[in-house]
């Protein structure tokens, strides 16, 4: 695998579980693999859950690691050509790349999302950069319009969970089993916030076939096409995100609810891109919202502003899962960082 | 063991020791404890000598290293409940603690007194969530009123130097030799300091049977008493510091001499916590105070402003342990790891 | 290698050659060398290309890596004797240098020029004090006056592509080949940079005896004498570098263009130390430029500012070398490490 920004790089992804699973049992088993190879992960943006546990999940497979903390203000590529670059750019990418690229065996970047150009954002400039110009694998730590680590890790999760509520073996783990409503709800918040997270949820969870998906937000939060669609890379199979207005009906029967913020997609109205077009807190989710569910499990990507996304009572009761969340951040890295070693 | 603290964390003083010195003979010796262990750093404020010893000693001993720099004034977690978190507090930490340590095996937490709020302050407010919420073996870094990785070290260097001067073996440690006196002064300082290495080194000193502590200090600089007495958790001995506040007094006979500042520790006027008292420079140790003393040796924890605390002849003068002293950092940290290695 | 500051240091500069290839062949041969050995990296100004490359290097061999950003401007050392430090420096180099030096076993520092103080920068006075007070083998990261990692993988590169393009073995390399002719070419930039690449890169061509180094830059810019003369520490035989004010008379005939501005050295004019004398962009490298060379390769440390030091074409043509140039930054110092790893 020479690159991670979708679930189709996984290809199947039935295996992909299994081999999360397998490593879930033992982080170490396919620590050779990464003797004497170096991991880069490259930060635009602050991190903390990725940064550590991307961190150690290449530390479990036996790599070396090299952290690169890029203030995205300070460090400017310039990415044109025929510029006289005597202003604040004091790098061309078409040395930066390469050069940093020259002292590891795989990249992980994070670029988040500006939220001013939506083209730009939408363009995935950085991460495709990266992937065109550095000739190693690369994969996302949370890219301007993608969070597909985190997607996994969430899919992960409900499996678990799933697998321990119904009773049946995580063993040679499949899909084929009694399918699990999830929804997507929009949760209001005091900042804008890009929409990574929401975008591979729905990815992964359309990839996923014992997921049924419906996802719920105020009008004029659309997410962008490209990603309320999902096309099997095995069976060219296509499925399709339900997307409901009324939060009630889509918590009704639903076995998950994953709450998150997102600002304006600007799919309807481009002018919106980024924006905040709502606080409405009756969207955040407490235990009444929940008593609507199928004593639906929460999840959340974290952090999380509590009293804004969800209630302490929700985020603390036992069908909370963001702890097992984010520690399955580990298990989704190692997947990914060990596929991509096997490829060296 | 789960968390250190206090002395009384590491059990039988002697037998600390005695591990502290066989590590000082081959730091490698327990390489395999550390095996895919991962330690996490978490520094909440500025660190030298405390971030390079651990790390070192932590990698002396097999481990991963993860070094995270919060700063503490960007980085705010909400403590309570029920609030709507529509401020600067991005993250509750009943999420931010339990992810923190999901991702390692033991924690080392630095977190200073801030020296306004006296309460909060002692009631050693982070340190102790990190005990509560995180699950994994935890130890201090230096806290609000604690650094017992320096007072160990301290006590290890004192040890060192008094076998050396009297001509007493190291191999098979035990306290039972002629006594040493130490002294514990207060120095004049430009910026309010905190107490915890004066506190810590009180309290080490009275845990260690062969040593006679004198506190010595201007009027209103007297430290907290739970730190002034300390009970044998063996024996249930008491041992109380004496406290003379006459600094030519204090010094007479005395082997060791133990320079620091602190700020006024609010005993005896709560009010005045966190201030400075006095600038008085009589306080200074010069050599004309070390002329007092048993041809004593001079510690200090580091980084030491000379000509306030010490002069430049004392502190190169070949009496002077400060070096080696902050060395012996590596060794204390060193047995405190492999104590919790041991425990997991 | 208790040093390494200028090409003397390496001794037999044809054995380094040689050792250089043999690691690039394979760079984790001398791995059992670094075991249980740790560098430190203490970096007073930013590195992207040197922490990288000496990180890599350092791992490749086995050691374990503490990086330490210290904030040139935050972070200020007494050096003084009889100063009461009751100012902005905290700590006296006395003290924090042996201190840091006790916790590794091998130290890289990196200090620009502070470019207003010419006598304190040509002294080399942080590099200075760590090789006389840490007791530890030190090597330069990039100093006020010399940059020997870069240079000496200037040399590898050049010697490498020389080796292709005339058909010559690398295999137990030597210097008895046909001459090149290497011009190192002054170019216009917008801020003031440091002499440390200039000076380096002709040290070591002067002491390479198959390299003819003819140096070309604007009157006013002549390189500080010390570095304009190589004595052979073998032979003693001394080499000096020519100076060709005509840039275009420089270039003829050349095989390797090494481009670089760098700001008033001070020699002809100590009061204009570290300004900027020209912005002539009639020395920016383009294709015109190369066309007067014999098909000359174009060489730059990196990172390079486009139309101002050379141009797109030129930067991105089959001929130039910055992108080899930056990843022999690994090879280079892997033989830095392991000399030293050698000496311990």
């Amino acid at each position: 695998m020479r690159s991670f920004v979708n679930p189709q790089d996984l290809g199947d992804l039935q295996k992909a579980m299994q081999e999360a699973l397998e490593i879930k049992n033992d982080r170490f088993k396919y620590q050779h693999l990464g003797k004497n190879k170096t991991l880069m992960m490259i930060f635009f943006n602050n991190s903390l859950r990725t940064r550590l546990s991307t961190q150690k999940a290449a530390m479990n497979l036996g790599m070396n690691v090299i952290v690169l903390d890029v203030n995205a203000g300070a460090w400017k590529l310039e990415t044109e050509r025929g510029v006289i670059m005597d202003g604040d750019k004091a790098e061309h990418l078409l040395e930066a790349i390469p050069v940093m690229a020259c002292y590891c065996d795989m990249i992980g970047v994070r670029s988040f999302a500006g939220l001013s150009d939506r083209e730009y954002d939408y363009a995935e400039t950085v991460l495709n950069q990266f992937l065109k110009y550095s000739g190693k694998p690369v994969f996302a730590m949370e890219t301007a319009t993608v969070h597909p680590l985190q997607a996994f890790a969430d899919l992960i999760t409900m499996e678990e969970s799933w697998a321990k509520d119904n009773g049946h073996s995580l063993d040679n783990f499949d899909f084929n089993h009694k399918k699990m409503k999830a929804v997507l709800t929009w949760a209001p918040h005091c900042r804008a916030l890009p929409q990574a997270v929401p975008n591979s949820y729905v990815q992964w969870m359309l990839a996923a076939p014992d997921v049924e998906l419906v996802v719920t937000h105020p009008h004029g939060y659309e997410l962008d096409p490209k990603f309320l669609e999902y096309t099997n890379p095995a069976t060219g199979e296509v499925r399709r995100a339900v997307v409901e207005y009324d939060q009630r009906k889509a918590f009704e029967g639903a076995d998950f609810i994953y709450a998150k913020n997102w600002s304006c997609p600007g799919v309807t109205e481009p002018a919106d891109y980024g924006k905040i077009l709502s606080k409405d807190m009756s969207w955040t989710v407490d235990t009444e919202h929940m008593s609507w569910t199928n004593n639906g499990k929460f999840l959340h990507c974290l952090p999380v502003r509590r009293g804004l996304i969800v209630t302490d009572d929700v985020i603390e009761s036992p069908n909370s899962l963001v702890i097992p969340e984010a520690a399955n951040r580990e298990i989704s890295c190692s997947v990914v960082i060990k596929r991509m070693l096997e490829s060296l």
